[in-house]
């Protein structure tokens, strides 16, 4: 038996690959992204009444890793050395490669013939298809005693962020375009993207921003951003 | 573009029919259900470390509703008389038919070699097939302070449970092999099942559960069970 489901949206943010991306939503609030609802599910009346709600449940497609599940999978909090099953992690690599996250819902919009949910928090890929959007239920999605085991406390920001002469004039040209960015990038970087247990200071890492490439070094609890290309 | 997904795993639980359904998961604590994996994804090691978390996010399909979706629909928390966006709602009735539901994790065991995941609180029918199972977060989750509109508080219980001398009868008889029916039946239709508007105190409405007709009156704000067959 299979089901058959076709993208509702398509996502538009910043995060051009994984490589930064933060580890769930809500963590970097800078992050601010674009659901283009498609036809023909883009009339606006899909959307009446989503101004009530100040969050929204984003389900979407892993639409980078199909295919590709195991039993166990490794998650970056246990420092990649444990092993969890897959039913117990929020890992990418899924049966059914199906993710979800809560957003905050900035508003609907129509521009150019288009219809557009803003988002914020997101943890979404440019280009993610999304199977359905729902509004956050406080009474029944909201359960702050639940206990998440080796996931219960929010990851904690390790690094501090400086840029660079050269990065910050950068910057400078890139705010009007992309307003955010220098909060954006500070955010992604002090959770520390680097793989568990690499802690070399003399190597160049490089995340990359909506067309940019942000490249960084850390060293002791320092990130520097070296350069924005 | 379409994505095809196969169920890792189908619901039994005691609810057969959709009339008397929580609206929403975690309402009737009551309402036990299992999810048996299925091959290939019932190796339980695709469990390990399940039992770290307190509870469970299931994604289904609505199977009973494919195909059916409008652009708004009128959410039974309104009256029925009312209009919101299918997006605004938490609808069964969508353009993908995939429902998300937080339960309590009960616990994995293997029995006749299957693996099976007890759960509590859930609100699907029996028979569904379960597309993911993801831990729950607390801290990507749980968003107490979210605003959600016309669904903000908790549906209310509005109706007093009395049974009737035969109905006692038959639960007597039945409690060996349906510990907590009593309970369930109480909890579930205490929540007032019926359609908007309807309030005939001489029309009797029969409720699904296993393989029993619950057949109930309501009279001002009690619920007579008059029978289980």
């Amino acid at each position: 038996m299979q089901y058959k489901f076709s993208p509702i949206a398509i996502v538009h943010s910043p995060f051009t690959e994984k490589f930064g991306i933060p580890r769930q939503p809500g963590l970097v609030e800078g992050a601010v992204a674009e659901l283009e609802l498609l036809a023909p599910y883009d009339d606006i009346d899909t959307c009446r009444g989503l101004e009530q709600f100040s969050h929204l449940w984003i389900l979407f497609v892993f639409h980078q890793h199909l295919d590709k599940w195991q039993a166990t999978v490794r998650p970056p909090r246990l420092g990649g050395n444990a092993k969890v099953g897959v039913f117990a992690s929020r890992s990418s690599y899924r049966p059914n490669p199906i993710g979800m996250s809560v957003v905050e819902n900035l508003g609907v919009s129509q521009r150019e013939g288009k219809t557009i949910i803003r988002i914020s928090g997101g943890d979404m890929l440019d280009g993610t298809p999304v199977l359905d959007i729902k509004p956050y239920i406080t009474y029944a999605d909201a359960i702050p005693q639940a206990n998440s085991g080796y996931a219960q406390s929010r990851p904690e920001i390790t690094l501090h962020v400086e840029f660079s002469a050269a990065s910050e004039a950068r910057l400078t040209e890139l705010i009007a375009n992309y307003p955010g960015i220098r909060e954006l990038i500070t955010q992604l970087i002090s959770f520390d993207p680097r793989p568990a247990y690499q802690n070399d200071p003399q190597k160049s890492y490089a995340m990359r921003l909506y067309t940019f490439d942000i490249k960084f070094r850390v060293i002791d609890s320092t990130a520097h951003i070296l350069s924005i290309e």
